[in-house]
């Protein structure tokens, strides 16, 4: 078994690990598996039941190129988040996702269909990277109430104070903002949790 | 460790086991890791470790949304094979794979894209479904002599004749046609593997 575990399967038993630990201590905090998938639907139904049912996550990153067919075995778990890559933070993003179709960028198509066709359960969120505010602004304006996950902050250079005012609905709500590496490797990780939350707050409407 | 095997490590485990064991008995198969990854670049990075280095594999299928500039960790990888999702094979792909951009849809762009740009290290390959022989014949014309991983054939319905016909090039060569529940499933796997091998050859020229 030694051999394999270099392979992969410790890193898999730490994530369960994790998982178990952050279920048992902290209920109330959303559990995000960033995965990214989108496979056919019978291989999506594989992953739903490794990452919902037996992971136990809340929520898991999903890719639309396949379209919302292939998606459904994700999107029928009312129980769980499904959310959808919009607008992404890496910097060759808009090479696809800013193609016009019909006078608007894909990006803006894949928002109102998952607004309009994909959120049937109300368990749709939508990607909305930090390094692009602009678009972050047009896809809140889009999105109405619907919860944006919003990373590239940190590491990546998004700005928290445009972040927190583009993303955030009338009542100040309605993102989660996340930082990974900013916080993983900073010298004292929970400060530097708590100076982003703060930080964030104080932008908040 | 029991209690996490049951949650993914033994598959794991096995997927590395099989894996050896087509190096070693079958050194000249060509392996591909149907992940459909694609993330950030420093998370590609570790999929490029995870994939090409600890379990070996010789290619992996990419999904092109992010952008090239995303998958260059893979892209660098001159002696591994990177093959982009261009026409899917799942009902459902034309949602977005079909949305018109000056006026050729999706796939097409994501075929020139790739062909123009993405495959400088001529490590590129295109996935395009057997259940639509239409689209198929047109990424031939536009991929010239790139190889094609043409999944759709058996259990999803695509036919074999009209697959062949559609995507060789004018030398009979240029696919990989795969079968994977249609033969795993089959009385006689073997059987079965040789029978659609020998059907392909067929409608070669």
């Amino acid at each position: 078994m030694a051999f394999y575990e270099a392979r992969g399967e410790a890193g898999l038993a730490a994530l369960a690990k994790t998982i178990d630990y952050l279920r048992a201590e902290f209920p109330d905090i959303l559990t995000i598996c960033d995965a990214k998938r989108a496979d056919i639907g019978s291989t999506n139904q594989g992953y739903v039941e490794a990452i919902f049912d037996r992971l136990g996550f809340d929520a898991v990153t999903l890719n639309p190129y396949l379209g919302r067919e292939a998606l459904e075995p994700f999107l029928a778990r009312a129980d769980k988040g499904c959310i959808l890559l919009c607008r992404t933070s890496n910097p060759g993003a808009g090479e696809l996702q800013d193609l016009m179709v019909d006078g608007k960028p894909l990006w803006q198509i894949v928002a109102e269909r998952v607004r309009d066709h994909w959120n049937t359960r109300g368990n749709c969120m939508l990607v909305a990277g930090a390094t692009y505010p602009g678009e972050l602004r047009q896809i809140r304006a889009i999105a109405g109430d619907m919860p944006l996950l919003v990373p590239g902050i940190g590491a990546q250079g998004g700005d928290v104070e445009q972040t927190a005012r583009a993303g955030q609905t009338p009542d100040g709500r309605g993102m989660i903002i996340n930082s990974s590496r900013g916080i993983i490797f900073a010298a004292d990780p929970a400060a530097s949790a708590r100076s982003l939350r703060d930080t964030i707050n104080q932008y908040r409407r």
